[in-house]
Parts: structure tokens; sequence; C-alpha cells
């Protein structure tokens, strides 16, 4: 058997270590409680609307939800989209808006449009695992950016853009609200502040958005998004798998038309078009008046667990530890005295405790936070998500 | 707005003639006979079964089946596919077989991870659009090579491996049955040819098998694929889009385990996961006794329409022009005096005679099959197909 040269671009894939970790979990058995998934529990999948939603697409339309369909997506629920970005200030249309398979396939997609070996991605630290994977393998240059409570820090983002060479400058990613891994929203002043600097130095702003109807306190939405701002260099990604299910693999993206026309031929070739039936049911069940009362009740749901996590924090871990306080979202970050290391007492906590969570190196571009991890509190039920803090805090006491 | 330079990879994705021919087709009307679109007939797709099974799955398995999945597919769906390979004489295991959203992706990914630019594809002339706009997007070199009613030539194959120098020679891309576009399929004979020259030149098979299952004489199933003969050369591809439906967006993959582990890695970063629920839709309607019956009534279907359209074709075109003879799949390969062009007469062909088809050229790495057009005979019922080849010939001999 001939062991022939991978391309380049092979040669940059790395396993994650979230598979490592994940393989690890797994021999733990099932009185592990996980707070290293960053899953939505399928505990609010809307199981019998879906079910029939489903039954009923497929018997009526001749069999035409089964068929193939058009690569920027179905044109009912792309106009849904479209409405409902309006409510938050994003003035799109079906011209420059289109589905894609998951927002992890709009990272792809985009980073192979705009991004050649060479190129400088500005990246938040930390930041979303599956956007690192992509931007290494594309073999664009990642320049880490400091993050704080408040988001990404404007001034670093300024230091680091003009120490770097300017036609190399391509893009910066940032995940606006709630962000995987740190739980960090950015403030409305510096979503103002990182627009100016984006349009200053011709970068676009990749505005990933999953988590911006996970917001717990009812009365109090995330300010509007960065692409409200400067529409014109933001590619905005939201997906369905938060707030429906992940099983439909449907995102989108809206961004400049001329850019999008590009990214729909690259969606052309990495997989034709998304399913036409999922995207039905999306649209049949999103477009429903119920779908307001399902969002409420989600983020009921999660604000109970977010709760939950931070009361447990509170009372169990020594004082000489930090975390983060979301509003939203599934997690928090979790910070040690720096001359720990997270990765040190993994296999104790998830062998001998019987609790996981993820280590933070990972979660950036240069190899850094080896002193945090990230808790995540989607997956498991509160009275599991307080036990298991309990858990992993015996654990980090006895190394302190 | 800037206009920031596009990647390299993106100045080479192009908008396919094919989107141009549905624009013009879409303005003809509801009467259009179109033998352009080479999808399955929805009229095959079985609705009330799938639409219980879609309904039973939702509401069974706790939400499971609507969460995130394994990157290599649903562990069910996996292990059938290697049971259902085994009976074609393929043996895979899960370790070595992965699912892909279509086969389509499973093109881009493998196309990822084995081509650098100035890498040598070696295709059919004619061969699959979406395979031409991966491989050119990546930047590797096509390399035409000769095709005739037994399949890829083997001697045109050698001959142009040869004369390419070897250090860039990296894979063949073949489809083995009833090919689209020209319906032709590779003989037993020339698979063993094929395979010993893969295997002096230590090139890579990539064999796009999705209308294998569609042959028309049921005593006469399709000789072994390429993938027994060599399998530690080859990329095997196949699909539920042809005998289940499109929408499930699920494909497989057999290849030499290490390889498939980096595919796997690329899929990962593409798209996380494809759809559980889809996964298990299929498992359901696959592993279930009736599979076999539907198989051999799609048989029967696509077999009615294949032998109307040779029928058609020999009762109405004029004894200038030759075709290919299929004995399964969606295709014909019409061929015209060498001196006509078949884009010379498509508008008059949609716009006077409302009959539409697609033209040779897009087919080809180096533009050639300017007298060639494909007829597709999958998705227009029989008294419609006959008329269409009717309508066509007229204009056809208005032109000789």
């Amino acid at each position: 058997m001939p062991h022939p040269d991978l391309s380049d671009r092979a040669k940059r894939m790395e396993p994650s270590a979230i598979r490592a970790m994940t393989k690890l979990a797994a021999g733990a058995g099932r009185d592990l409680i996980s707070l290293a998934g960053g899953m939505p529990d399928p505990a609010t999948f809307p199981l019998d609307r879906l079910a029939d939603i489903a039954a009923s697409e497929i018997r009526n339309h001749h069999g035409r939800s089964l068929q193939y369909g058009m690569t920027a997506g179905f044109r009912s629920l792309v106009e849904w989209i479209c409405k409902y970005l309006r409510q938050n200030g994003i003035e799109s249309t079906p011209d420059n808006l289109m589905c894609t398979t998951g927002s992890q396939q709009a990272l792809d997609l985009i980073t192979e449009v705009l991004i050649d070996p060479g190129d400088l991605i500005f990246v938040e630290t930390p930041t979303y695992i599956g956007a690192l994977a992509v931007f290494k393998k594309s073999g664009g240059v990642m320049i880490p950016v400091a993050q704080d409570e408040q988001g990404i820090v404007p001034e670093d983002l300024e230091k680091q853009l003009r120490s770097a060479p300017s036609d190399k400058t391509r893009m910066i990613y940032l995940i606006s609200n709630f962000q995987n891994p740190s739980g960090v929203s950015i403030s409305a002043d510096r979503r103002k502040q990182v627009a100016e600097i984006a349009q200053h130095w011709d970068a676009f702003i990749i505005e990933d958005d999953p988590y911006r109807e996970i917001y717990f306190d009812a009365k109090n939405p995330p300010p509007p998004p960065i692409a409200t701002l400067i529409p014109d260099l933001t590619f905005y990604l939201g997906t369905f798998s938060k707030i429906v299910a992940p099983t439909f693999r449907t995102g989108w993206i809206t961004a400049p038309e001329s850019l999008l026309r590009k990214v729909e031929l690259a969606k052309e070739a990495a997989d034709l078009c998304g399913s036409m039936l999922d995207q039905r049911i999306l649209y049949r069940f999103c477009n429903a008046p119920e779908f307001v009362d399902h969002l409420q009740s989600l983020r009921k749901f999660y604000a109970e667990r977010g709760l939950t996590i931070q009361e447990a924090l509170s009372e169990f871990m020594p004082a000489e530890l930090a975390w983060t306080h979301p509003s939203g979202g599934f997690f928090v970050w979790l910070k040690l005295p720096e001359t720990m290391d997270s990765e040190s007492f993994l296999e104790e906590a998830i062998s001998k405790e019987k609790v996981s969570y993820i280590i933070g190196r990972p979660f950036t571009a240069d190899n850094s936070a080896q002193n945090y991890l990230r808790l995540a509190f989607s997956a498991e039920p509160p009275e599991r998500i307080r036990e298991g803090v309990q858990r992993l805090a015996r654990v980090i006491k006895r190394r302190l």
C-alpha cells in the first residue's frame, strides 16, 4: 500500500483534544456527571410537535420535500430568517442570506472563500474550538486577541492589527453573545469600537451568534449585533441547532451579496444543498405563533441551570478561583491559580470523582489558558450540576 | 465597501453552466418537458412508510435522534452499509467506512485530503459536473481520458499516465456504473485493467457509484466494483439519494483506514456531523425486509423509462446521430454530427419546442464535447419522455 503525501490542508488537520476527552469520559460509565459536552438538552426538543410536522411534510407536497433543493436554501425558510433578523436590526433579504449545514459549514465556507495560507485571522482568547480547526486547516495565521468580562478587548485588537502586516489582514472572528467557551458577551460599547476598528483596517468581521436567543433575563435581550453597524463588512452567522435541535443541520449566513454568491458556489461544491425536509420542518415550526413561547421556555430552562452553576461555584469552589458570570448561553469559564494546569487533574476528576469538563488549552490559538477550564451547564439537570461542581471542587482543593 | 482579494480557491469557483440552463428553463413555464434535470422521480419515494418512520424516530429515543451525532455517522447505519457492501464483495468494517453529507461531500473531502494545487487528477471525458467543480477549486490539474461504450479506455489512461510527471499523479476519478452523464458502465475486463494500471502507477481510484442499484435487468446486476480488486487504493463512494431520497443527504465512503481518519477530520471541520434523524430513518427503512422489494420496484420504474427513451430516439432522431444504450441509471449521451454545437439550439428547444437538456461541454475537463448533449430520463413519465424526444428531434432536424 502506498503512503502518498497528504495535501497541505490535510497535514494541518489534527484530532481535537475534545475527542480524547470524550473517549476518556466514555470509559467512566453512566454515573459520570458531564460538565464537558456543550450540547442542548434533548428535554428541550419539542418532540410531539416536530414528529407531527415531519410526518405531514413528508406526506404532503407529492414527494417534493424529499427532493434535492436550492443550494441557498428553502425559499420560505430563507424569507422567514430575514424577517426574524429584522427584529434584531439586521436588514437582510433573500439576495444576501443563505442556509448552511449548521454554522460549522458557514465557518468552513467563508474561510475557504476569504483565506489563503498566510492571511491573518484575529481570534479571541479563548474562542470556539471548531472555528480554530477550520482556520488552522486553511493555512491562515491566527493572531490571538485578549478578552475580558466585557468581551474582546478593543485596545488589544487595535494593537495586534497595528503590529501585523496590513496587506495580510483579512478577518476578525467573534462570538458576540454568551461565547463558547467563556460565556462572555461583547458589550454594546465595545461592539461600536470593534466596528470602527474593522472599518479602519478594512477587516471582515465573522460574527458567530448561535446563543443569542438563550438570554436568561426575559427583559434583557442582548444588544444589536455588530452586523447592524457595519453590514458591508460582516458575515453574520446564526443556527437552529440551539433553538430547535441540532439534527436539522441548518444554520445561516447573511453577508455582502457579491461575497455571499461565492460562498454559495463553495456550498454547491461542498454538499450541493441542505435537506429540503429539514428546512421545511424548521419553517413550519418557527413560523407558528407557538415559537415565541418555545423560545421563552428555553430561556427559563437554561436560566435555572445558569443560576444553579453560579450558586454551586460560589458555595463549593475555593477562594483562589475566579469564573465568568454569563447572562445566557451554555458555558462558564473557570480560572485556576496561574501555576495550576487544568489537564493535570482531568483523569482524576473523571475516574475518581466521576465529573468531566474541557481543559482550556484547545480553545486558544497559542496553546495558552492551561489554567482555565470550560464548564457546560446545558446538558445536565440542576441537581447534577450542583453535585458535579461539588465533586470538581473536591479534586481542585486536593491539588491546591 | 472594500473589495478584498478572494482566496485562490474562491477565484477558481465559477457558476456552473447548469445554473444558467436551469434559469432559462424556469422561464419556459410548466409545459416544458425536462430532459435536463437528473433527479430521481419523487413518485418513487415511499412517502407513507418514511412519514411513519420519521414520526416514530422523533418521538422515541428521548430526543437523542435530534441531537448532535458522531462525525463518522450513526453506528447502526454504518454497520448496515458494511453488511450491504459485503453483498457486492467489498469487505469494509466500521473502521474504514464513514457517512458523508451526500456523495458530493465525499468528493469534496477526499479532494481536500489528497490534492494540492498542481497535483494530477485523471478524469473521463465526459464526467460528473459536480466532481469537476470540486477538482477545479482544489487547484488540481485535470487530465482528460477517453471513454467509449465499455467505459474508460485503459490504453488512453495508460498513455496519459505515462506522459504526465509521475510524482504529481494522485488520483483517477471514475463512475463505474451508468455514468452521469453518459450512462456508460465500465466492463468487468476494463475494471481489472484499470485496477492493474492504478496499482502500477500508485494512483488512487475514486470510485463513485451512485447508480449501482438502478440496473434494468433484474438478472443482470453490475460486475463487482473496482474497490473489490484494489481495496488499498480505492475510495469507494455510495449514496442513499438515488435509492431512498436525496433529502436525507447521506452518502458513504469506504477507504483505507488511515486515510479515512483524515477524511473524518475534514468532515468534522466541514459540518461536524450528519443528521442523526436522517441516518436513523435510513437505517429503519433499509434494514426492513421490504427494502429488497423497494429496490426491485425502482429498477422496474426506471427500466421502463430507459426503454422508452431508446425507442423514441430510434423512432425520431435522424440517422446522423448516435447515442449510448445504458442498461441502468438515469442518462443517455447523445452525439450530434461533429460540426454541430448542442448549445446553438438550446434556447430554441426551450422556448419554441418546450423541451430542455444539458449541453455536453460542462461535463468535460477540456471544454470539449460541444457536439454532445445529456438527456435524463429519470424525472419525466414515459409518455412525456417520448414527446420530449420527438420535440428535440424536430429542433435538431431543422439544424441539420
